[in-house]
């Protein structure tokens, strides 16, 4: 293998694939990035157990790609990136000189790197799957993060750290819950396929930083019950997926509600995150107490102290006094694209819902806590 | 206590203060900050085993201060960063309600937050030493960045864990060493006094970012055998002294040198920056070898693999082939405030110093390593 490179599109392209690659791998050649000089293009792949990222480097005015001598090498992700970040000039010059050891030129800088066998590296099937839809990226984008956060971040329950991704009846809808609440985004999309699978949110969070950041138009993802690919530009993202089913979701919101609180999305925001100093067992709870005349929220500790902030909200129903978890309120009210927030409540002990005003297109439910006041 | 003051003005300086806590302190009351409602001012101490900070918030028509009744107590710094970083209004309202109980209000927001009792509080003398002299704030503030990295990070004698401060004959000088490289700064000031103290280094780190960054033009430095003060603004900063004699580093510096090497500073610290992935047990070594032909400075492991990079430098002496740890001459190189760098040696196994090509006031010394090339 002998190339030349825009030392700057290929570092970008690095730094992606460098997403996918565990330092901590058991397996040696899973922590290298491997470059593949093919025909026209540059191959780039980084992977680990559980995602896998594929770049093609065609060649173009940008990134002034020549490749002098085809081939593929293993270099080890940390020195590639170092070695491509500090380089001294604007092109980089790639060669395999004696079996695995590589040469990098720069200007005056040259290094000659023990690389690893592309023999080596595991076999990643990157065929794409039939089944496959097409969206916008920045709904993507923002549909992750309007779910992903909801996911569980303990492993006793699987299925819970991943979003399920359903689509039926031209009906996308994401899904994530860690069983003390829940997000909830639909939105239609006019498709023949129907699917029900599960991403780990790990995944998805890896496919904003990598996929979305680069932000062309629109993502395609393909899959089947195993492997689901993001695919855009440059780059394809492939994750595996979480086995066994998702459980019914749709039985736990209420179906009837009878109070409802509407106020600014950032005042809820603000008031909350100003107790949550207040806690108990490393915990902050609110009590939100709500008549017609007046909304109050307030945190409470026996070692700290309290808080007392009266809320400008409207309040409609019954009085109500409940209790709930801080973060789960505010990382729930966050992901509310509106400047004025709903929250729709049955009564005190049952679960309730955050949308917009207007619409529950996107919905965020939260379980109540039970305390002794 | 019952006061009101700029949220903004508060802000900062609990954050000043909040830089002398350590908030695993065994004493819970040095966990706190104590805040003093006296006469015309509002008095904050924040304090550990090493350092004090005192500051004195007099009434000005920025922090808007009112005193409607004195007294003193002490708060969680954590507990009061949180409150007043987030409150609600741009004047904080303090009021002690009963006992050590503490209201803070802002506009919609009201806290009740246990405090603790002033009187629990350490004594810190902040008595003024009679020895000081005067610098611009500026120059105190380079002059630690220049020295305070080549202090020793290891408690096994203490002593080097400090940065020496002499001032004779209207000459001071701050040194530093771990005793495998050595930082020296010389500046004239013409002063009556003449002192020999070691502050400890993270203390001066401290100094920076507490004393220097609010950077008004002078600060004055009052000292006796036990205790340093810095004094700039409304800021007091107070750190204990390293006991002991610090050894004399005079004879360490070479008197008479042979070989100069002369080239651009910034080019001498990405050349050895790129090689610094190339480790051996978990240290890089570079190895410069120099005639008047041709300086190449290269690095090598078995295991990663090699660089090669030949240096832009003017050489005059005999050849010389010396190693040396990258990162110390690194941080040497990035010390010397000059464009030009110019490293000066005797012979291949004795230490080597870097300095500006027209001056030695700064003085960076480094031991050179035994390599079997």
């Amino acid at each position: 293998m002998k190339i030349s490179i825009s030392k700057n599109e290929f570092y970008n392209a690095i730094q992606t694939a460098s997403h996918a690659i565990s330092q901590n791998s058991p397996l040696p050649s899973l922590r290298g990035i491997k470059i593949e000089a093919a025909d026209d293009a540059l191959l780039i792949t980084g992977s680990n157990a559980d995602i896998s990222i594929f770049i093609t480097l065609k060649k173009n005015d940008k990134n002034n790609l020549t490749i002098m001598e085809e081939g593929a090498i293993l270099i080890d992700a940390r020195y590639l990136n170092d070695i491509v970040r500090k380089l001294d000039s604007d092109m980089i010059n790639i060669e395999i000189i004696d079996g695995a050891l590589t040469k990098f030129t720069g200007v005056a800088a040259t290094f000659k790197i023990n690389g690893m066998r592309p023999n080596d590296y595991p076999s990643v099937d990157f065929s794409e799957p039939v089944n496959s839809i097409s969206m916008p990226t920045a709904d993507l984008l923002q549909t992750i993060d309007e779910t992903v956060f909801a996911a569980s971040v303990k492993e006793t329950r699987p299925i819970f750290t991943g979003v399920n991704v359903n689509l039926s009846d031209n009906v996308l809808t994401f899904t994530a819950t860690d069983t003390f609440r829940m997000a909830k985004k639909k939105m239609e999309l006019v498709s023949d396929a129907s699917f029900n699978i599960t991403i780990p949110a790990k995944s998805l969070n890896e496919v904003k930083s990598t996929v979305l950041v680069n932000n062309p138009d629109t993502v395609k993802i393909a899959l089947n019950d195993k492997k689901a690919q993001f695919i855009s530009g440059d780059i394809l993202f492939q994750t595996r997926l979480l086995d066994g089913k998702y459980p019914d979701t749709s039985s736990i919101i209420p179906k009837a509600f009878t109070r409802f609180l509407v106020m600014n999305r950032m005042d809820l925001i603000r008031a909350i995150d100003r107790t949550t100093f207040i806690k108990n067992d490393n915990v902050s709870v609110n009590r939100l107490q709500c008549s017609e005349n007046e909304v109050v929220l307030t945190n409470k500790s026996q070692e700290i102290g309290e808080s007392y902030e009266q809320l400008a909200a409207s309040y409609t129903g019954e009085p109500l006094d409940i209790s709930f978890t801080a973060m789960y309120v505010m990382e729930a009210a966050k992901a509310i694209p509106d400047m004025q927030i709903k929250i729709s409540f049955v009564e005190e002990m049952k679960q309730f819902i955050l949308t917009s005003p207007d619409n529950d297109n996107i919905l965020q439910l939260v379980m109540p806590v039970k305390t002794f006041n």
